[in-house]
C-alpha cells in the first residue's frame, strides 16, 4: 500500500504540474491545487477503504474456515495484518475468546474424577511466536520451518497473557490440563523450558508428535490424540486451538474456542 | 453511540465552560477552548475505535463460532452492525465466500452419476431478511416467530446475488441441488414462490421440518436430513450456509461455506 500511495502521489505531482502549467495564465495555481488535493486524497481514502474491507474479509474468511489451504497471506494485506497484530486488533479478538471459553468453563459441572479434560495447543494458542513473524514479514514470507526450528530451539516464545489466565483457571477449576502441539518430540526439551519460562505450569500431558506422526495432516494427528485420550477414559471438554485443524476433526471436544490467526495456515 | 456522543458533549460543554470561568481572570479563554476541544475530539474518536474493535472482535467471535447461543446483538453494537450489513462489509464478505465456493466447485471431479450434491439453506443464504431485519433493530429485538412468520408469507426475501450465482455455477457443473432449510413443511408454497420471485430454478430437493423435527436443534434435524440424503447415496460436496447449525454436526459436507450473518444465531 505503501508503494501504490508513493506512486499515486507521485502521479498527483504531475496532475498538479500539467494542471499548474496549463492554468498559469489565470492567475489560479493555488484554489487548483488544493482542489486536486482534496481530490486525491478522497480517492487515496476510497483505495484504503476498499483494501481495508478486502483484507476484513480475508481475514474472516480465515477465521470462518472458509478457505482452501493457503501458503502465504496475500501480499496487499501485510501492512494489515502487521497492524492487526501490533496495534490492539488481536489482543482485544484474544481477550474475547478468553471471556468466553472462561465463562464456559466456570459453567460446567465437573466429574472430579480426575478425567475432565481441557486441551490446549502450543503455538499461537499458549506461546506467541509474534517476535519470529514479525521478522519474517507477518505471514508474507513461505514458512521456512529450518529457520523457524532455529527460533524453537531459543525457547524464547512469550506467553499469549489470555491463554496463561485460561489455563491457570481450568487448572484451579479442577480441569486435567493436556497440550497436545504439532512441534516434533525432537523438540520436547526446548518446548518444556519455553512453557516454563513463560509461566506455564504442571499441565497434565505434553503430547508432541512421534515419528510415526510425521506426514500427518495436524486434523489427522490431533483427532488420534484426542481419541486416544478419550479411549484412556477421558472427557475433552474444552480445547482451544488457534487452527481449525486443533479443533476439528473426529472425537472433538464438547466446545471449541478459535483463537485468531491470520499469519499462518495449518491443514 | 449517538446517546453516548451526545452525552460526552454535553459533559463537555461543563468541562469547558467550568475551565472558562476558573481562568477567565487570565484572558486566555480562546487556546483554553480549542484545547478542550481537540481533547475531547481525540477522546471521543479513541471511544469510537475501541467500540469499532469490540463489535470487530465480537463479529469475529461469532463467525468462528466461540460463542455461546446468544439471543439478540450486543446493544453497543447496533450502529456497527447496521454499517456492515448496509454498506460494503456484508457483500464484499458475500462475494470471498462465493468466489471460494466457486473455485472449489469449479476444482472437483464429479461422478456424475447423479449423485453429487451441493446442499443450500434458505434464509440469509439463499433469500435475504435483510428488510425485515431493517426494520426489527439489525437483531437488537429478541426474535418474534409470530412478526416474522408474517414476512416470509409475503415472499419477498430477494435473493442473495452471489448465491444466485453460486447456485446457477454448481447446477451448471452437474451438481444437484438440496435445499434444507429451517422453515415449516407448513411455510412450504410461500418459500417455492419467493425463491422463483427471486430466481431460483429446477432445485432437486426442497427439504422443510416437519411435524416430528420441531422441537430438534437446527444442527440434530439437519445433520439428521444430511445422513438420509448419504443414505440414498447422495455424496454432500458442499454446502452453503450462515448457520454453523448448518455446517456442523454429523454427516458434514466434503467442505463447508459459512457466510456472514451478524444479526442472529440459531443453535
Amino acid at each position: 500500500m505503501n508503494y501504490l500511495l508513493g506512486f499515486l502521489l507521485f502521479l498527483s505531482l504531475f496532475s498538479i504540474s500539467s494542471a499548474h502549467e496549463k492554468f498559469d495564465s489565470h492567475l489560479l495555481p493555488r484554489p487548483l491545487i488544493l482542489e486536486y488535493t482534496e481530490t486525491l486524497e478522497t480517492q487515496l481514502k476510497q483505495l484504503d477503504e476498499d483494501q481495508q474491507l478486502r483484507c476484513t474479509s480475508w481475514r474472516f474468511a480465515v477465521e470462518a474456515n472458509n478457505l482452501s489451504p493457503w501458503k502465504t497471506i496475500p501480499s496487499e494485506c501485510v501492512d494489515y495484518v502487521k497492524d492487526y497484530m501490533m496495534r490492539k486488533g488481536y489482543s482485544v479478538d484474544l481477550e474475547m475468546v478468553y471471556k468466553e471459553a472462561g465463562t464456559y468453563a466456570r459453567s460446567i459441572e465437573l466429574v472430579g474424577d480426575g478425567k475432565d479434560v481441557w486441551v490446549f495447543d502450543v503455538d499461537e494458542t499458549l506461546l506467541s511466536n509474534l517476535p519470529y513473524y514479525a521478522d519474517h514479514g507477518y505471514g508474507l514470507e513461505v514458512f521456512d520451518s529450518h529457520e523457524f526450528d532455529k527460533w524453537v530451539e531459543k525457547a524464547i516464545a512469550p506467553a499469549i497473557e489470555s491463554s496463561l489466565k485460561l489455563y491457570e483457571e481450568v487448572q484451579g477449576l479442577g480441569f486435567k490440563v493436556f497440550l497436545l502441539t504439532g512441534r516434533s518430540e525432537r523438540q520436547r526439551s526446548v518446548t518444556v523450558e519455553n512453557l516454563k519460562n513463560a509461566g506455564f505450569q504442571n499441565w497434565d500431558k505434553l503430547v508432541l508428535r512421534a515419528l510415526e506422526d510425521h506426514g500427518k495432516t495436524a486434523t489427522i494427528y490431533k483427532s488420534e490424540k484426542r481419541s486416544e485420550m478419550v479411549n484412556e477414559g477421558y472427557r475433552i471438554l474444552g480445547n482451544s486451538g488457534d487452527q481449525w485443524s486443533d479443533l476439528l476433526g473426529s472425537t472433538v471436544s464438547k466446545r471449541s474456542f478459535k483463537l485468531p490467526n491470520p499469519m499462518y495456515y495449518i491443514p
